[in-house]
């Protein structure tokens, strides 16, 4: 039995922060779906790092799922969740209903182009109005004085720094590293969906990324590296690759066909069956 | 000489507006694009009767403007503007370049469905998207309990009305009565625009929209009134009269074609020469 206080309204929410901030505390927030597994409580644990007090939020986002994807199917159990959020330092829950979030008459999108336009943006049209949308309203609902997103989703966690520095949102966005399982596999909720099968076939994604990031210090070119990272990760196992990608770490425009000459962060995503895998490293 | 205190920056506007606000003062800001008129400081006095303290941001705005609208034409006076706003009690003028409030690498936008579509939405596509952001990023920026709009851009009122509720920011929302010339003219920047003769014919807005209020209160049909108002001010001089229409004040669907059975709000531009008048009347 979880003693973890819950909200369910963002004026609850307000109002616990809102008495914290005053009393000089310092909030950091960490939004999730819930499902919650290692990758979230290391983003927990990194929020009380930087703060006094730890929110998490855990609201499954409809309008970030395409028609045709897993928002019925997506794994909720909030009690679990909220025993995980206890052990982690979580302070306090918010787990809003969704017409808390939209209700009646709802009529706001916000676009982020540029970094939202390749890779994801590609592949899921209206994913990251989406998710720049939600993030903005947990955001500006929670006025936290951090928060925290796993470079797990790269795009996404390099989308909410450029959201947050142009709506002037006065939170500070600070990236968590990817927390992998001993193989090497990048930890995610829909890692759940995976067959026993599947599951064997997984960890070749961060392999090859990881002899690419090689490759690509070693002086090899983007062209050369990618094609062949497509290629291992087919014979791997892989039914499609949707991208395998060398981009600038922050704006996210493509690299090469040359030689690298500056940081980069190469960025991927593959399907196994009906479950989509992503993974990134930096280079 | 003006002594109101100035800043240009966000940095300077927050730490002033969050001293305030720490010492228990209510803060109001009133967003303006400057050419200040008894409109502009009618909304200053309704701001400082609601708070202890008064904002004003002065912001000529280019993402609200057309390819061929009057950006660079647009009145700018800013020391005459402080010493208006000084008058009417306002306690600090907000006035950053654009590189404050467009860094490099600017790239997000906000838009609001629904209420933006007709009426200057379908006259000027980029228009609201425009204003959608900069009020965001104003109200995001001050961080003020109220903020106050005036009711004679009417759709722009509801459509921040919807964007503040929809993406949870923690403003009210006021709207301010329509300030008239004494002959009715409702007072706007873009009048300086207008030569004598067209100020001479320009009152007939105002008249065609309280006679067709008058008409709608007596049980004449939307349509008959919307295209007998569009006829006389056609006969009035007006070169062509962009929109008169009877909607719902709420969320600004069409009303009629019959009569009305609830309140409405009649809305329309008109251009004479090459200056667009916008008005609206309750009824």
């Amino acid at each position: 039995m979880s003693l973890i206080k819950i909200v369910r309204t963002r004026m609850e929410l307000r109002s616990v922060v809102s008495e914290w901030r005053a009393a000089g505390t310092a909030v950091a927030l960490t939004p999730t779906m819930g499902a919650l597994h290692e990758g979230h409580l290391s983003l927990v644990r990194l929020a009380r790092s930087l703060a006094d007090r730890s929110v998490v939020s855990l609201f499954v986002n409809p309008t970030q799922f395409g028609p045709n994807e897993d928002f019925e199917a997506y794994p909720r159990n909030e009690l679990q969740d909220a025993e995980l959020l206890e052990g982690a330092g979580c302070d306090l829950l918010y787990a809003p209903a969704a017409e808390e979030i939209y209700p009646p008459g709802f009529s706001t999108s916000i676009e982020v182009s540029g970094v939202s336009k390749p890779m994801e943006g590609a592949k899921r049209p209206t994913h990251f109005a989406g998710v720049a949308t939600i993030v903005s309203k947990l955001l500006i609902q929670c006025q936290a004085d951090f928060a925290t997103f796993g470079e797990k989703d790269y795009q996404q966690l390099q989308l909410i720094r450029r959201l947050v520095r142009d709506l002037d949102i006065p939170t500070t966005v600070v990236g968590g590293p990817i927390v992998r399982d001993e193989d090497g596999l990048a930890l995610s909720s829909r890692n759940a969906y995976l067959t026993e099968n599947e599951r064997s076939v997984a960890p070749a994604l961060y392999r090859t990324l990881r002899s690419a990031a090689e490759a690509l210090g070693q002086g090899a070119t983007v062209s050369a590296v990618e094609s062949r990272s497509i290629h291992e990760l087919r014979t791997a196992g892989f039914d499609v690759v949707d991208y395998f990608d060398v981009r600038n770490p922050e704006d996210l425009q493509p690299l090469g066909p040359g030689r690298i000459t500056g940081p980069a962060r190469i960025i991927a995503a593959a399907q196994i069956g009906r479950t989509r895998l992503l993974d990134n490293v930096a280079v």
